[in-house]
């Protein structure tokens, strides 16, 4: 990968609830004429912080239900299309996870991501296995990672918020810190432009502790959120002018 | 919907095993140009049948492992570009599959889609539930059915060539037909451009048997993809020319 200058990051959101506190504090306005052509359900919002060129693209609402397009399908599309029409230097999967606390995990951290995998892709035919594990490297930050304090771990993307005991037997497999629902489907489209990926994850709810998914989801949601806000903007400064070798 | 005649079908295929049959009875050429501009790993055919104009995306190969780039993901990516590219009147989700034989699937059976949904997307959620499901209604084909004499059924979609059992409790409730990886994805993409969607699938295994899924999978790959083949010219020439409403 080529050593070159950091000077525009795209942040990719599944959620409204996890888009509009950085949009709102770094005072990123909707792109108009839209950026994105085409049906798309994604909305793209742009702007600068520290001198560095700042994008955000969510996912939108599905028109049927009304809710956020979670999961990996519109998070690649989002990606991809993102990508295409802004160029970044890298490209930051952001938002609200589960966090394994057998990996340190607690409710409120800020977890990057040294890696990502997905665990619900079992397809055991030769190298079809592989390809469904889908294993992806994020870019290397050690210098922002403690300059700024924050843990790290492997990422794990599915399309449920529960998981099944394959799930959870292929996270084990992984030393898997952090579970979501869309970085290893951002990494697949960032893989396909060659374009770094890092992931800044906010815990809401402990994977392997008692309490239920949905109900500590909702319950720290808004509070992870404004953890991840916290960080977001001091990780992006982080980033400003610096070479990709450096950060 | 508009009910137009149908003058152009655009066919998306997960595997280049499922395509090649029907890109080689039909002489279809590889796009060149390409219509899809970009690093997206999918491949586009044109040509015509009867009267028909053909269009056909693969979703190509895993760059990293050689694999075909199976599952929702690349699917849903192939879909939306290609439908940007040709503007069809018709998508075709075609493919081979798992059966139901509690539906009355055997293998080299090949079904009509009456629905798809998701099977793996469990986020119990007010709202994402529904959304997670995704059930679609795919275009109504009562006339090209019966003079085709082709079985139908609920097309359920997951990352995984296996199941858990929370896979199947999801398959049950909805009566499914035909398992498989992509059509929830490509329906997904289709309603987003409001172009209707058919699928046709060929039973490799069968879901609620008694050997394991990998194993009959390889063993019926290309006797289903043949059964596939003898099918699809049939369905393409019951489309030509004819008005949506009328199939």
């Amino acid at each position: 990968m080529e050593d070159k200058t950091v000077k525009s990051v795209l942040l990719v959101f599944a959620m409204e609830a996890e888009a509009q506190p950085l949009i709102q504090a770094l005072g990123l306005k909707e792109d108009a004429p839209p950026k994105i052509l085409g049906p798309a359900p994604c909305l793209t919002f742009s702007g600068s912080h520290e001198g560095l060129n700042v994008h955000v693209v969510w996912n939108g609402k599905d028109r049927e239900t009304g809710v956020d397009n979670v999961g990996t399908v519109p998070a690649s599309l989002s990606t991809y299309l993102a990508v295409m029409a802004f160029k970044p230097d890298i490209v930051i999967s952001a938002g609200t996870s589960g966090g394994f606390k057998a990996q340190g995990a607690a409710i409120g951290d800020v977890f990057l991501g040294t890696a990502v995998i997905n665990h619900d892709r079992r397809i055991p035919l030769p190298n079809f296995d592989k390809y469904g594990i889908g294993y992806s490297l994020c870019l290397a930050t050690p210098g922002l990672q403690s300059s700024l304090g924050l843990k790290q771990g492997v990422v794990s993307s599915g399309n449920s918020l529960d998981y099944t005991d394959k799930c959870m037997s292929i996270m084990e497999q992984h030393g898997v810190a952090v579970k979501e629902m869309e970085a290893a489907a951002i990494a697949w489209a960032c893989n396909l432009f060659h374009v770094p990926l890092m992931c800044v994850k906010a815990v809401t709810d402990i994977v392997d502790g008692d309490r239920a998914t949905a109900e500590e989801f909702l319950e720290n949601l808004h509070s992870a959120a404004a953890a991840l806000q916290s960080t977001l903007p001091r990780v992006l400064g982080q980033l400003a002018g610096r070479k990709l070798g450096e950060l």
